[in-house]
């Protein structure tokens, strides 16, 4: 089922996405939010909630990010093992961690499919990174890695895009991470059932049609319930946090020259069996 | 003034804490919290709010964290010269950087005055970090340097506790920096004309009454003004959200041998002319 978070009207809501029609789920699960949805026992009535839940044709609604402010947006720093080698081909002295490399994002940063990314009047420098997004359900802390599966309540796609004069400017990454209405994600969550993780799935990033980075997820260096583990041994996980969990080689700063998206470009991040995150590029005003 | 965020009974609220009173700022002014109010024209009318407002004993309320969710807690690294060396002294390869080295906190890691400050079962390395805390009032994105302390609505005490093993994990610090209640933040947030920051102001930091840091913010490397510049650069400030400023030299990590906290410890946070924050240390249950 592909979830989604929306605006109609004046009216912020959530519901399930089926073809062209939208399943309003609010009044029927009595949740406000998509995140306050999926961490309750309403999320496995979901077939059942989408059959008597108010509707309306997806032209009339405006979607946003699918959880529009997650309490924690955990991000992994080089997890592809492809990635990884071109970031010390390009000149960084990085090594391999023996633990998930870290960093955080605020929802702040997030943009919704369709929506501007917007690059910032302070640098030019900004570069595209296409993510497999992973959507807790239920809560945790300390959760082993043998039942993180189980706190999973979908995937979507990410647009972990960076300002990489910014991100340099010194070990600590987050300020290149941050800036507002950089972070593409979406357009929808699928849920849990209908992706299969333990199959190699394929993540893809064009730039204006042109295929800049493919790759799939057998070459993380640390798998989603190894990050599900992590992430829970520092905080508690709650409903609606998303780990975004790394990106294939073929980012634009490691080229000769370097590369980055300019006003007019058209980003997409394609998942396998998730589907097409597409964000045209604005400049700041 | 001091103002403070709690709980009385039941309900969440904010006020003013006048000696041992607490005067019930949210139903006089009609914010529903602290950093709604400090972003509000009712900030500007403090004085005549609290001498209509309703009030109770400062005994007959829970005092919570000044802002107890802000929106960004924005952490500056390594900020104070003598900690910068220090760290080198430690072994420790760090430059000084050209911009402010920032990373974030999430408010899940928070933790108010007088409340536990937690030693995660993951690890025995929970050090102190006392530091000035700048609360944002007017928000702004690309703030000048100029005009930066008119967004300042006051300041606080925090512990910017970190568990040394999981900072150094990895580049990223974020790790070490987030666990679940170790940030201490409080008692109370002074309003912006009680402290002159164009004067050095003393921060020191006692583990069961022994000083184990002191210094004064004319060590700091960027100042009040470049670190809200900075950040605002990246994202948009909103009222509530936290900057919080560095630490001066003695952290434990740094002592031969390496000096943490444990379980019965009693950690404070004291800056001159803002208050006295106070933690017990109690283990992760």
């Amino acid at each position: 089922m592909k979830l989604v978070s929306f605006t109609v009207g004046e009216k912020e809501s959530f519901g399930a996405l089926v073809d062209e029609t939208v399943y309003d789920l609010s009044q029927a699960s009595g949740s406000s939010t998509l995140a306050e949805f999926i961490g309750s026992d309403g999320f496995k009535n979901r077939e059942e909630l989408v059959q008597r839940a108010e509707h309306y044709p997806a032209s009339e609604v405006e979607f946003l990010a699918p959880i529009p402010k997650p309490e924690k947006i955990v991000c992994s720093v080089r997890n592809y093992m492809d990635h990884h080698n071109e970031a010390i081909a390009a000149g960084l002295q990085r090594e391999l961690s023996e633990f998930p490399p870290i960093f955080l994002r605020t929802w702040r940063s997030q943009v919704a499919h369709d929506k501007p990314i917007i690059r910032p009047r302070a640098s030019e420098t900004l570069d595209w990174e296409g993510e497999l997004a992973v959507i807790i359900g239920e809560g945790g802390r300390d959760i082993p890695v043998d039942s993180a599966m189980n706190h999973v309540a979908g995937y979507s796609c990410y647009n972990d895009a960076s300002i990489r004069e910014f991100q340099f400017h010194a070990k600590q990454i987050a300020a290149g991470k941050n800036f507002e209405s950089t972070g593409g994600f979406g357009p929808w969550m699928i849920t849990n059932e209908e992706l299969d993780l333990t199959q190699p799935i394929r993540v893809e990033t064009r730039l204006n049609g042109e295929v800049v980075q493919t790759g799939d997820t057998s070459q993380m260096i640390f798998s989603v319930p190894e990050l599900i583990n992590y992430a829970s041994t520092i905080f508690e996980l709650v409903p609606g946090d998303v780990i975004i969990t790394g990106t294939p080689a073929g980012v634009g700063f490691s080229r000769k020259p370097p590369r980055y998206m300019k006003a007019g470009d058209i980003v997409e991040v394609e998942i396998e069996g998730v589907g097409t995150l597409r964000n045209p590029v604005e400049d700041q005003k």
